[in-house]
């Protein structure tokens, strides 16, 4: 199978690169990106040197795609907004497409309007689109052709939030959720603020109370609930390359063991979810570079809240590695194919 | 007026010594370490080769300093439980005693048992041992001899609670506070949780849920608020050397411009306290090497809370920087006398 | 094939079992460690969560490895001296084995006896172990048992200098090398220089002017000139994890374009070492997590020298990578099998 | 008196607002920046926010600052070029002028033309501007009104080796330097090889084998040693935000003893330089935020040679914390004065 990235030109867009070149079950036939269009991947991603041989970044015109019979799989590493560009043609010249915007994350166009600040550039999509997590989907998923691979913060939170909702072991009410991001969370975004210098030996707040990626999180968050949710989202700055660490302060309407047990159940036989024990703590460091994710809870009897905290890796689990895997599930690879 | 540093070894240490032997109004008499006793300060802090010249570590018999005719300050850079050992003497001869440990920042033995896991050495000190963030304490305990330094959490916690609690503004009730701290708040402490290659790149929590300085954090917003207070408190490391990054979510009961208005109130002649434009960001890199306190604040019309950030340096205003600021307004000095 | 990791609880030992626990043609049948034996390798490498599955740490006596009949090549991360204790047995019935220790890198015990402070411990093995860096060593190190893996500063020296040597494109004296090395190059030692607010923020040098590694530097570029070398080897630590950063001044013997010219002979058809064109510089970011050695050169005409830089992964090239590649090329398998 | 600081919006213009703001002799009573007059010091340098209440960055015409009554001192902390513009001015109305850039550190202006890339904008005065190293300079250089400030890497470089070459210890010829950087040497350049994920983690030489700054040393070198000087000057980045760290080979003509003993005479009463006992090394970490030089040396009697090893704070004693000892020395006042 022949699979292309378009817009590879970011972080995310270079770990596709990694992940798809050593991924034993497909060819990675297309790297595109308006701005590199001619200039060796390898000089542009040095890091990847041995992997990538001569492969050249093409322009990428989404209609000349679409008819491109060579190509069976779009992964799309744009911006939100771009990405509906690509989706759309890609879509109906029946290719499959695993979007890793925001463009198809979302069911209401009032919603992405709102967060997003523009209209949505392809309702007609949306329907068409499921927002996957593999590990909490249901099966049907697969049968479809445009995937929206969830955020980065959304699935460091839905994947020990959503078991537990659906289990109704947790209030879904007054969530609170810290969240920490390494740098490259930004991408490969030129500015003052993400110069050596200022970020590192730095921690700070940023984009609160409404980060872009609550509207996703509160809409799968309702969803396991059966119920409102409204979330307090903190969402930070931290000074490393890659990582995300979670806390989440959730009212308990169970025990501890109980919450193990759902999680245990959920996550037994999933590779890329490690459930540790309560009482020790998801690191980023060890979920760096994989794409696992890592979760733990504390009960405070004192409080009655639960204390979760998870950890993932921001490019891999949360962008690139999710996306790898849901095209390895949906195409019935091994669901680590190329991911360990 | 002759100051000595009891315990200076560690990080907390160093930073009093660098503080006080650069102060216009005192002098650096003796500095004091069992376990380095005889050596040169310039050698075990190279740091401070331009600022100590040919200081030497003494050894520290706290009852030969409390007979000491020629120190009039001490300042206590011990563990819990040690440090009363010092206090004691020390207070009883009449000497001033600026204590960093958590020997005398609870009232209650009890709790002090629950959590630092054994007796209170010292219980009969702690009436006469006020515990003081400068910025928020009463007039009086200038007349004490013997005076508890904060922690360096609660003290990014209280700095922008306090006066909020006391007004009103906020419900004591439900309070989540998340912190970050650099490395340096476990200390100089040699183990392997805190090598280099185990803590860069890592972010992750530790102790939860009862930290040990819940105690003094519960104890002072309930002074505060008159009310019981039972808060959600997340500790965590951050790959850093210095900074504690606190965010703090409670219930609002009134609105951004009164939240302001109360500590514009409180904060406006304190040199230490920068209170910062809602929606922007307290940065731990903009505190460091410095004494003060960042704070800001938003509100969040979907969940009616603020969420409050705050940024210190852990080593001086959670530690010895407040020391010696105590120091200064005690004796009457100039409040940012050798911290600027 | 079964392998077994000898002394794996270091960093080298757990870049080793990531390799082999992934590697196609290879099973991970043991991993030994007296402190850990017993315990899962899970948790002691949580990094690894997601590979070794219920993989227990042994306890590693090396008659009865020896003996074993399951396991056909060993690894030994261990330190120099206890190496020889289990390469010996080993040998002798007949195993493969790959030594990562400085035990058989030198062909002299009066050398070894000088940087090492103690008398070799298995001389009569010396004759029979090669010391190979592969893209180097000529053909019949194959047929070799006990292999040498070379010093990760070795390594990143060698790459470059051994073609120019051999083909009399430098001069062999006053040779100025100064390396930087990440801290995962001491291991993971547990003293107060290598804990995170000693190392952070910090550049410094260690050990001149006889690191160890100098030994086998000598010993190997002596061999390569058929002459004297006598190097000033400057070794340095940097604050990052991995990573070996090399800055080579040798007098020139030719044009930078013959230098070129020797090197794409030597490397174009290997996949491990990238040649980068003059006036760019080898970055140890884009050969972390790589077993890749990246080299370029410039000349200078107002000193008559080539200045040569080469950036390689301590823990990969500089240790456990290469001796996976040695594995490979030994047995026939992929040479990048595992290793991509 | 009052003092000026003229393009004060990069690095080293913010360490002067901070060591100005502090001076105890003098008064900061002008920063400029045509690209920010009008905005609030605090507001773009944050770190300071508890030194510099309201000052306001002003425009920077050089003839309305000449004919100012009120200033007496100014500070360039300009790019190379345009410093010359405004101290062409400043130095005819009769100010004294502190420049930071290259434009007034070569006594040649063909050798600027060469190493700048453009014609030397005021030669005129080249001859009035003496190049200060203030403990290196012999005495009549307080008299001149227009002082060169060093750059960074040669101050770590000359403070070891003038006083050996002065002595005649070392040879003038074959000296080999390398010199990494943290990050800030490049100043607040925002640029993709800059940004945070670019940096961290990475070591890289950069910009050999002919750095701007190599001009400045082999002039102050061939003047020291009366005898031509060709230096291999290697440049490298490290992944920290302040320090150089400076490590040198050349060839001796002593023993260690006289080398220690030569540079004990010279800098026995200097504050800011630490000679460090030979076998330990200077340390970036110990030198940042101080205006000092560490150095130490070791003998290798297998190469004849001394590997000589400095370390400073590239921002301060590598350029402001260097002019305000100038401006101490200049004026009389304390020659730490501001600077401890």
């Amino acid at each position: 199978m022949n699979a292309a990235i378009i817009g590879a030109s970011g972080y995310s867009g270079e770990e596709l690169v990694r992940l798809l070149s050593r991924h034993p079950d497909v060819e990675l036939a297309a790297v595109t990106s308006r701005s590199l269009a001619g200039t060796r991947v390898a000089d542009q991603m040095p890091a990847l040197r041995h992997l990538v041989g001569e492969l050249t970044f093409t322009a990428s015109d989404p209609y000349d795609l679409a008819v491109n019979p060579e190509i069976d799989i779009f992964f799309l590493a744009l911006p939100h907004g771009v990405a509906s560009e690509f989706a759309d043609p890609l879509f109906q010249a029946g290719k499959t497409v695993i979007d890793l915007s925001a463009d198809f994350r979302l069911s209401s166009t009032r919603i992405y309007e709102d967060y997003y600040g523009q209209a949505h550039p392809a309702p007609h999509l949306l329907e068409a689109a499921p927002y996957v997590i593999p590990e909490l989907a249901d099966g049907n998923w697969k049968d479809a052709s445009l995937i929206a691979c969830p955020g980065c913060y959304p699935t460091s939170i839905q994947i020990p939030l959503i078991p537990l909702l659906k289990a109704g072991l947790i209030e879904p009410k007054g969530i609170v959720i810290n969240s920490y991001s390494g740098v490259s969370g930004a991408g490969r975004k030129v500015a003052e603020d993400f110069i050596y210098c200022e970020r590192n030996e730095s921690m700070k707040g940023y984009g609160m109370p409404k980060h872009r990626h609550l509207s996703e999180i509160e809409e799968q968050l309702e969803k396991a609930a059966f119920a409102d949710c409204v979330v307090q989202f903190n969402t930070h700055l931290a000074p490393m390359t890659r990582g995300i660490s979670t806390t989440i302060v959730v009212k308990a309407r169970t025990s501890i063991d109980t919450l193990y047990a759902s999680w245990e159940k959920r996550y037994a036989a999933k590779p890329f979810v490690s459930v540790l024990p309560s009482g020790t703590y998801p690191d980023t460091k060890y979920v760096t570079g994989t794409n696992r994710c890592d979760i733990s809870a504390v009960y405070d009897s004192r409080t009655e809240n639960f204390v979760i905290t998870s950890a993932i890796d921001n490019l891999l689990k949360g962008a690139s590695g999710q996306a790898v895997q849901l095209m390895n599930l949906k195409f019935g690879f091994e669901e680590t194919a190329g991911l360990v």
